[in-house]
């Protein structure tokens, strides 16, 4: 049985203000340390452990993992760094919370961008991409992978080459893995590995700093996923 | 030219204690930790960047590096774990204070072993050595590999590959290399470097959190080195 172990990060600063955040780098809030402190624990009580670890390169992710590897005393663990776990890009809405967006745009208009799987965001101006692409973090990504808004589908596409080029390889070696990400990156790989209706994954809402536990078998089908819950 | 950053950890309760570490995985004190802090600021006050670091599996430097990176909002850089950049092993040594060292073995030879680059301090007992080689970080070693008690000479034999294999490779591409690690796989380096005699290397003492920067030409020789100071 292969080991997976998904975490979304604690509370960021704009998870509380309700803001679309994307690749902003916002930190966690003290509630969001407190939350990647307990999942730690939780994975530590319930005796898990982990080979390799993957997270994207923001840091709310970075400092969940941090605080996990720390309550598990696993801090000597590789760890990948990919762009490729990065949240969703939100395009010009990056910033804008719920009410500003709707003002800007439309009630109507938000819910279909919240429900559509395949409907992008408006997209950054191409100063605002330029920038971007300018980021030490970003520099050797290609024009088209830098992203200028994001759908979920747009996600799943730059999600799944790390997948299968990395993790899945890792997890058929038998590494137990953990990966420490993004509502919508966790979501694609939900997708791909339960093999979710596009129509179904944008219902599916991952709560923050809850370890999500799969089990795959050696074909990395999935026996059963589960929330680490407090005894 | 060519930048490396050299970090020893924080103090270490243990180096509060006077206490034989090597690779007892003893964490930082809080004085430890502003002190990594403090070297972050440092670096980041004079500009410094970097694109790769190198530290130990031992958490005292991990999470020294992980202050420095948070300070340099460098938390998304590679990090390069190995057992090859940990503390001199120091053998049946480890655990004692000075004081029970002297009152065990007498002054004279305590003096001997502080002060000689090829004697290598009382071994660990092969119970002791086999339950070294279970430990997860030490499971792909060869059985040579496993120390029962290092000289400094140990240590440069056993840091010099990686050296070899992997920085001065990244420093040739031009990657800019932070490395946190401890006093003496500090000094092995120190001494490779520049190429310092078995005699002085034993004098060079390495200040815990201040970080030592080096300029290296293309060949990797020294240019210059010294420690940043607060302005």
């Amino acid at each position: 049985m292969k080991q997976l172990i998904l975490v979304r990060h604690g509370q960021s600063a704009w998870n509380l203000e309700n803001r679309f955040t994307g690749w902003a780098d916002i930190d966690l809030t003290p509630t969001g340390v407190e939350q990647s402190q307990r999942a730690g624990q939780l994975l530590r009580d319930a005796g898990y452990d982990f080979d390799i670890a993957y997270t994207s390169v923001l840091k709310r992710a970075i400092r969940t993992l941090w605080n996990i590897q720390d309550a598990m005393d696993l801090m000597w663990v590789p760890v990948v760094h990919s762009w490729r776990l990065n949240e969703r890009h939100y395009g010009a809405l990056t910033g804008l919370n719920k009410a500003e967006t709707a003002a800007k745009f439309g009630d109507e208009q938000v819910h279909i961008w919240r429900r559509s799987y395949a409907i992008a965001p408006p997209p950054l101006s191409p100063e605002q991409r330029a920038e971007l692409a300018k980021d030490p973090r970003y520099t050797k990504l290609t024009h088209e992978d830098i992203p200028q808004g994001e759908c979920l589908k747009d996600t799943v596409g730059r999600v799944l080459p790390l997948w299968n080029e990395s993790i899945a390889p890792a997890l058929k070696l038998g590494k137990r893995v953990i990966l420490v990400a993004h509502g919508n990156s966790i979501r694609a790989l939900m997708k791909h590995i339960d093999q979710v209706s596009d129509e179904a994954i944008m219902e599916v809402n991952v709560p923050n700093g809850n370890p999500l536990i799969y089990e795959l078998d050696d074909e990395l089908r999935p026996i059963q996923h589960f929330y680490l819950e407090a005894k």
